[in-house]
């Protein structure tokens, strides 16, 4: 991971899976390589090792389980996505929420396999104890924002400054936002306020032009990194 | 689904996915047609797709959540695994159990895109309510003999036959027995006692030679079936 | 239980404990006997013996654990709602769903303790399967009504007729409709649809006057019986 | 909170509750006055009210929802624990993890409401990040030895000295040790090794002399801690 950070997740929107879900994958990938950034899309469990094989940008699952090969049916392995194609893995999203536990049983699992993590956390409050855990990113979203359309920039700046300063408490991991991120503007006050990348969900998958929003979210990145 | 219906659950063991996990779908795919049977393959969700190419068997999803399209991060849905080329999925499993409202919604989503479904159920007692939500089959195994290597059909013969009762109770619902199944007669003594075929893991997928084992187990549902 | 069946749930409102708790009870008390009715409240756990000890209503508990006595840090069990004093539980309340296999442990202990309980769904389909699990009575509550102030019997209403066809395929387990009841009308044309009482919570527990709130709906409970 | 900590944790033992549990929670009572020591207990929730007005020694829940008052059917809310008398609560314990935002919110309610709060974690990696939220204490368990008879203290003594190390990254957060504590021996070796107090369960609760069991190891922690 290389700041500024630009993480794509999927969820199961309709442009998801399937076809659309792959073209999804390409525009993606082509914005990536025009803005010489790293755009990563956070993809379906069963989607993995297709995209992974369609497109250069690197794949990430948006849960893995916290256990190993043996007897657990219906387990997302960390074993399981690295061998479909992964990179990585989003860890505790507010949709998809873990014990600590079985967080640092995945994440150990995780390292071992050389795979990249992103803990979601829901409040900086937790910026702190979840970057203890060493994952290489924390990705705060206030979670009543999410899908919202209001940005977290907007409405709640006040996160993304105490988040900057909760992660200065660990070294070595980076600070995401999140939540309701939709136009550049959103991405230039996340970066400017110290976050190393931010995250997007609906902004994107549900656009008519996801090309165009995602320059325009990338750009205003870039921008902000630049000025820093 | 047709008698005697065959399903190996791949959980998440080390011949569950990748080279091994293809390999391991090949010699069933084998099985089944050398000896005209459907044998379902139930297989981790990073494999679906892969799987579903590469082999005629039917594939399964081990685990399939109650949502549809929308903003869902981390589940798997029922649009996802028959995207991915599922023909259906198991439901829970006791290493994966769900509510009754969840397996509700997710019966309701797999019924609309023609998935077939197999509820699991750890007690006869739980049979006959589950049948009532009408999946393909249920299949009962008393877990503390899941992967024990002592079968239901010896250690508790009278949970299948319980539950063979139960589920004339509600009608189209096929009845399969599951725990520790691991030599042929543990079939041939559950489809005696009226189960409509059987379920296997450990016995499988942890075998020097898988080939042999689910001849076995294969040919005795056959005898059994045609004994009826 | 008898119907019309009343089943008062404080759940965790400011007037469900402490002082106030107590108080709410007196006045159901009250009305309970004034009309001859029984009234269940339904009370946190940490309340029920002391709300045992001070009337004469029935006190269930909200919840149950479907474990016995052992190492079970946190566990509600029968055991310890009977000890204190209740009479029954509510299980799988939209609040604090519950596994179908943890329900039938639950009831098995309930039954053998002399205890009561009502089962909560959350539609119709779950109505059948629920009642072969042989609780004393099945409580159908749409979701999106409770604490709406729209009532299932307006909004609804099919959902209770659905329920009480439901019902009659098994034998003696009480319907009982609920969400968002609110006047005496929702409760009598609940009752006149076929349920064989109600439950109801804010309606009462947030009340200005809760006494004249449960006298309304008591009395229309009594006059739809009457008219049965 | 004050050193020695002890913790004896009630469970749902048969003498968890009613005149058992009583009878229990005298006898610790008795052994704190003799040996001028608090000796907190951690009663079932239907017990924290009958209990606080029995005994002296400070009543803890075994677990307390992260919600406040209102609409949460089954919940016991810090409200309710701090009304029924109990003084604090265990939170996270192996038998009723919690994930960590809900812990998140108890600790808040509990901190306003006066509670004191011990969170138990079953790995030493988890001190630091749990001690971050700022209970009293982190008790910390490994599962496999809970209810063993073989204590944290000899089977894995370094869990205990790199606990110690935690959480001294932390401030005014004491740390607890426990798991299989049955001896003296153990009391003694767990608060050599740096731990502030201890936590114990099935060797007192299911002991047939539970004062001369208690008795020993609380005469041991007070050795161990004079020679500090």
């Amino acid at each position: 991971m290389k700041p500024p950070i630009i993480i794509v997740n999927f969820k199961a929107y309709e442009t998801s899976y399937g076809k659309r879900g792959l073209e999804m994958a390409k525009i993606l990938e082509k914005v990536s390589i025009e803005t010489s950034t790293e755009i990563i899309i956070s993809v379906p469990a069963t989607m993995i090792s297709r995209l992974a094989q369609e497109v250069t940008i690197p794949v990430y699952a948006q849960h893995v389980d916290g256990v190993s090969e043996g007897a657990h049916t219906g387990a997302v392995t960390p074993e399981h996505i690295k061998d479909a194609g992964a990179r990585g893995s989003l860890l505790n999203h507010s949709e998809k929420r873990v014990r600590m536990d079985e967080l640092d049983d995945a994440l150990k699992r995780m390292k071992k396999l050389g795979l990249e993590s992103v803990i979601c956390v829901d409040r900086y409050e937790l910026v702190a104890p979840m970057g203890l855990l060493k994952p290489g990113a924390v990705l705060v979203e206030p979670p009543e924002l999410i899908g919202s359309g209001v940005s977290v920039s907007k409405a709640r700046p006040e996160v993304i400054t105490n988040a900057v300063n909760e992660i200065r408490k660990v070294e070595d991991v980076y600070l995401i936002a999140g939540a309701g991120i939709t136009t550049g503007e959103d991405v230039y006050v996340a970066i400017k306020l110290g976050s190393d990348g931010f995250g997007v969900a609906s902004a994107v998958m549900k656009a008519k032009d996801p090309q165009k929003v995602i320059q325009d979210l990338v750009l205003n990145a870039i921008r902000a990194m630049e000025e820093k």
